[in-house]
């Protein structure tokens, strides 16, 4: 901080995904110096608005005539983003020595990167922004060896082996579930909070052993609302089960056996925490905003 | 006709569903003297308002001084419609002896009567409108003994025997294929229109034989678009393939070994046509509208 107050910070790390922009203001000692955030998600710039988007939240951080490096991840590397940042192709490290993608910026006072996605052929799959918290969660483990599940709207499953993404997998369950309890005729039966632990986990279990009965359980959620009093905690619970259920049915390869890390917020970690470790796995959690941080601040180190 | 050019129906049948109604002017003899229809769905009517949408688009067919019976099935017997008409409860004949549910009007020229729908109770089921299609089928089939397939939002199969709805069983299945090709990231990847049918075909293989895979293949149709240059109608036809394919998966005890009939639009009928004729069952396809009527005509009968 100078001696008007004003935070003078050596970096700044940015996470822009589809529906928000959040910056650090970062010391060379890897210190948090402040912190922003914006609704200004990629989905809802044109092409021309990213960088007044971040001068919004960041420009109170820039000192006249220094030039501030700011690095970034997510889907503004993406070909709707604000440049795009080519794939790179699994298996290979989550952060390796290629150079990052740089936008071109009007102001001065930044220099713009953007990590690379990567991208697998076969199944074809695509990540940008999880490849950063594998990195973030190697800078902490450099040795691990195993499986990480970053729970959300499209969750992945990634097999890490020697400091590399060997392979991945992407569902649909979050955007699913999110499509069923808000848009769908199940939204009159579907509680926007609460739980109810016991239905969840019997409906983990459904979904795992019984998966080709699922597509008849939806629409119960609706039905017994109707003429049997379900509750809508219990409906959401239900819901939340049934797709997290198959969705474990189908990446039964990556868990199963393995050493398996989640990396999440915490109320979705939690659900996949207590639909894994019911299975007789007890997963690991890290946080993902810390592992997202410490992912950029690899990336840094590459242009510091 | 009378000597004004004006037609004069003995009675009108109407179907109300969530987004359509539909009315047709009949005579006793059977004869459909003219039809109408408008965009005012149960879900975009409040209570008081459905009189007057009826009246927009039947008022011309009414004679001063004349009472005539209208006869409607459909959502607008559900509790958010017109009136609420009780559930019967299956096992029971799709239109019994029960009384029709009678709504108070305002224009005395009217008396205006609702077919009740069917409920289940174990495993909860829901159906108001689907009754009235059986209940035309069986006019013009009263010996058939079988499953009846009713594609649309919400998919109903339905085992018949000796002339009653025995059990019956509901999937989300339109409205999912609706949700995801049009609200969630696979949106930029499938057509509106356009049509791959080997590509439906494996989908449905893939969905029925392998369904504990289906969640892993969703984000599929995104990723090989963006890197492998998927065809959008292709993978249109993929994701009507997994998920006609879960149902059928999941509906197996009613169509293996059955005589089955589709009733439904020609489109989305055409579609359940192929998934279960590559399944090696050959079922006959009833157009829905003419069901409709014929089911509606039925009641009408009672009330006569």
């Amino acid at each position: 901080m100078n001696e008007l107050g004003k935070i003078e910070p050596d970096w700044i790390a940015v996470d822009w995904g589809t529906t928000h922009l959040r910056a650090w203001a970062m010391s060379n000692e890897g210190e948090v110096l402040e912190s922003a955030t914006s609704e200004a998600g990629m989905s809802k710039l044109s092409t021309g608005a990213f960088e007044s988007a971040l001068m919004n939240i960041i420009s109170g951080w820039l000192a006249d005539g220094e030039i501030t490096p700011v690095v970034s991840c997510g889907m503004v590397g993406s070909r709707q983003g604000w440049i795009e940042a080519p794939y790179r192709v699994a298996p290979c490290e989550p952060i390796d020595h290629s150079p990052l993608t740089r936008a071109q910026t009007t102001d001065s006072r930044i220099e713009f990167y953007v990590v690379p996605g990567i991208k697998q052929t076969s199944p074809a799959d695509v990540m940008r922004g999880e490849e950063t918290q594998i990195a973030g969660l190697l800078a902490q483990e450099p040795d691990f060896d195993g499986v990480v599940c970053l729970p959300g709207t499209h969750t992945k499953w990634v097999r890490i082996s020697a400091g590399e993404v060997v392979h991945f997998s992407t569902y649909l369950t979050g955007e699913l579930f999110s499509l069923l309890s808000s848009k769908s005729v199940l939204r009159h039966s579907i509680a926007q909070n609460g739980w109810d632990a016991i239905a969840f986990k019997a409906a983990i279990d459904d979904a795992i052993t019984k998966p080709s009965t699922i597509a008849a359980r939806l629409f119960l959620l609706r039905s017994e609302a109707l003429i049997s009093d379900l509750s809508p905690e219990t409906a959401r619970a239900r819901l939340s089960g049934y797709l997290i259920g198959l969705e474990l049915g189908a990446a039964r390869q990556y868990w199963l056996g393995q050493n398996v890390v989640i990396i999440g917020d915490e109320k979705i970690s939690g659900a996949y925490y207590s639909a894994i470790s019911a299975q007789g796995w007890a997963p690991k959690k890290y946080e993902a905003q810390l592992m997202t941080l410490a992912g950029i601040s690899s990336a840094y180190l590459k242009i510091r």
